[in-house]
């Protein structure tokens, strides 16, 4: 795995070095190359503020890195030698999402331009299944997603887990609980097949908000993101960068204790989020059998066919859902609240009551209704948000990419 | 005020420069001169791991802006020139700290080493009186502040000022709120007598918070403060830096929702913390008469005489506060948490309560009753860190020091 490494300690206690500088002037050259493509060497000097032939060597080594790539010359309306056009590679270099899920397989690789160019998806019951054979499959379809990427002359720097679990924040990424698996402290290395692409795990969360950050047109540096799957889970993004807790634990919103002397909870605690906003809560609430498929969707059709209980059910869920998204205001002070996974599929009914809580409840601080919104990216998030990882790191540090 | 600017973005964007990185490396020089002090310019360049000669021009330029001194020449033991002990500064630079509360002005001047060289505090009740009187008094209070450290030979290189409210992101610190003082919408600026020594305000508990940091022994990076003056507040250092949400609002702890369906809040909303944990609410569930002068006291003299209706009360503010902490140790999965302000005094009391509900109900992650403990530094916190925001500011960047 070319490029790996989770977490990474900014090193403000060592000197600066030349070599420093070039790393950085290579990702300000590469970020202007994807913002301007095609440009020249000449404009993108101005873009950047450095000198033609500083631009050069760095556009050189970004050539031989795969990063970019220069088409044939072209005559342009200046005066002079005619532009070569610099892009970004669509072929080279790009970045493999892996996701698990409880009933589901998934992979996909996105170029460096953030182009999706393969996307794969098997329904596959994984729920109680030993990790190991899980793993194995996962890494069946994470080489046939690598063999078609190849084919379009695309090579993996990278690849990236997505897992409804909790990922500490230790190197190597173990994955401490999946709860609706069954797993335990689980190590990919120790199961995954080929040493050489072991993936890195992650929180499905945690990718689905960043995902929905990397791709929003005008995104909040600040937002929670709230997602439910089996279980609710949130994620953080603060200043623009996940933040993951101390141990990897952040936005465990699922446990927030909405009505303190409410019903136990599977958790041990009494009254928590998912007793009333949870998957299987709302079924219940709803006096719905939990179907074999898809929940999500036999709960939106229903309240489609504004079937009464199930109409309460989603009411009494969006309140309790803002209790909880009350407190994450008074304390994160966000930009944005994103509904994801599941419940941007039903947010047609929980952003009412949702948003009453709130607008009655977060008073010190100024609030307006629309900083609460559905995610476009849904279901789809964390897979994207898995293989947009290392193509964002790339961005981030082009020295990641083999040098040519 | 020659180190200024609040919440600076750090420009990722633009491309690094050698005045970047000779920035940087005096920062480390300086950082490895207060931890090794005193030391000689050779096992400096040991320490920091540049040249001899790039450490030495590093120190001249430190010597020259005021940072550090250089001894006469000390035989050592070792052969070769006897080398001359370098030192983090006692005179020069130096950090002004003032604080307004309720009923009381505070001023402090801090040095490079840390060490607190000036104190001074007034009795003054400040609730209702106009902002432009109370921050005339508070300037009076900082010039005599100003002149006794300039007569120890130190000079004041910047000034914040911790105010029991909320202040904005901007540049400039806009006063948005101190709604124990009656200000709404104070920019300092506009009532400071001297244009050259207006301080940059702060919120209170952001600035315990940092103290509590920065002076701790052995530090959380991640943990959360929560303090009581008149109302409660909390602050995030998050990876060691505070967090001030995205308008500096963050840390609105005393509005969390702990019984959705409890009595009414001043704030508009319901079963707030406040009125639970706040000082008002415990001195009237304790069935006490708020006293003029120090309410905090007259509650641990009850508590420490075994008053039942205290005890009861305390105990009834712990439950409220263990439920907004399980909520906050579950949405930030902090190192730890500290009971700052007023509640450090009433530690005994509350934390048994805090710590039941703790232990009952943060279920998912690991937790140990410790990473709860009360704050060393109690009420002299934030003027602490006010004074201290200037010191830390420096040693992170030494070039906001004029040039020799």
């Amino acid at each position: 795995m070319a490029v790996g490494g989770r977490a990474s300690v900014s090193a403000t206690s060592g000197p600066a070095s030349l070599q420093d500088m070039r790393r950085q002037n290579l990702a300000v050259v590469l970020g202007a190359v994807a913002a301007h493509s095609p440009v020249s060497r000449a404009d993108l000097a101005g873009h950047v503020g450095l000198t033609r032939a500083a631009v050069s060597s760095l556009v050189d080594e970004l050539i031989s890195r795969g990063a970019v790539t220069e088409a044939a010359a072209t005559a342009s309306g200046r005066v002079g030698r005619p532009g070569r056009a610099l892009a970004m590679s669509s072929e080279g270099p790009a970045g493999l999402g892996l996701e698990i899920g409880v009933a589901h397989l998934a992979a996909c690789v996105v170029d460096l331009r953030g182009d999706t160019r393969v996307w794969r998806r098997v329904e596959r019951a994984n729920a109680g299944r030993p990790a190991g054979r899980v793993l194995e499959d996962a890494a069946a379809l994470a080489a046939e997603a690598e063999a078609e990427a190849s084919a379009l002359g695309l090579r993996v720097e990278g690849r990236v887990l997505a897992l409804p679990g909790v990922v500490s924040n230790e190197p190597g990424g173990l994955v401490e609980i999946v709860p609706n698996l069954g797993w335990r402290g689980v190590r990919l290395a120790d199961h995954w097949p080929d040493p050489d692409t072991v993936p890195e795990p992650e929180n499905e969360a945690n990718l689905g908000a960043l995902a929905e950050y990397w791709t929003a047109g005008r995104p909040s540096a600040t937002f929670v993101h709230v997602s439910a799957a089996a279980g609710i889970g949130a994620a953080l993004v603060l200043d623009g960068r996940l933040f993951r807790g101390t141990r990897g634990f952040a936005g465990e919103l699922g446990h927030f204790p909405v009505h303190p002397d409410g019903p136990d909870c599977a958790c041990g605690g009494r009254g928590c989020l998912e007793q009333y906003a949870g998957e299987a809560a709302v079924l219940r609430e709803a006096g719905l059998t939990p179907p074999g498929a898809d929940p999500v969707a036999l709960l939106a059709e229903r309240a489609g066919a504004a079937h009464a209980p199930t109409l309460a059910a989603l009411d009494r869920a969006g309140r309790a859902l803002g209790l909880a998204l009350t407190a994450t205001v008074d304390l994160i002070d966000p930009d944005g609240l994103v509904l994801g996974g599941a419940y941007a599929e039903l947010a047609d009914w929980l952003l009412p009551s949702v948003r009453a809580e709130l607008a009655a409840r977060v008073t010190v601080r100024p609030w307006a209704p629309d900083a609460l919104r559905p995610s476009a990216l849904g279901r789809r998030g964390p897979l994207l948000g898995a293989a947009l990882t290392t193509v964002r790191r790339i961005m981030a540090n082009p020295t990641l990419l083999p040098a040519g």
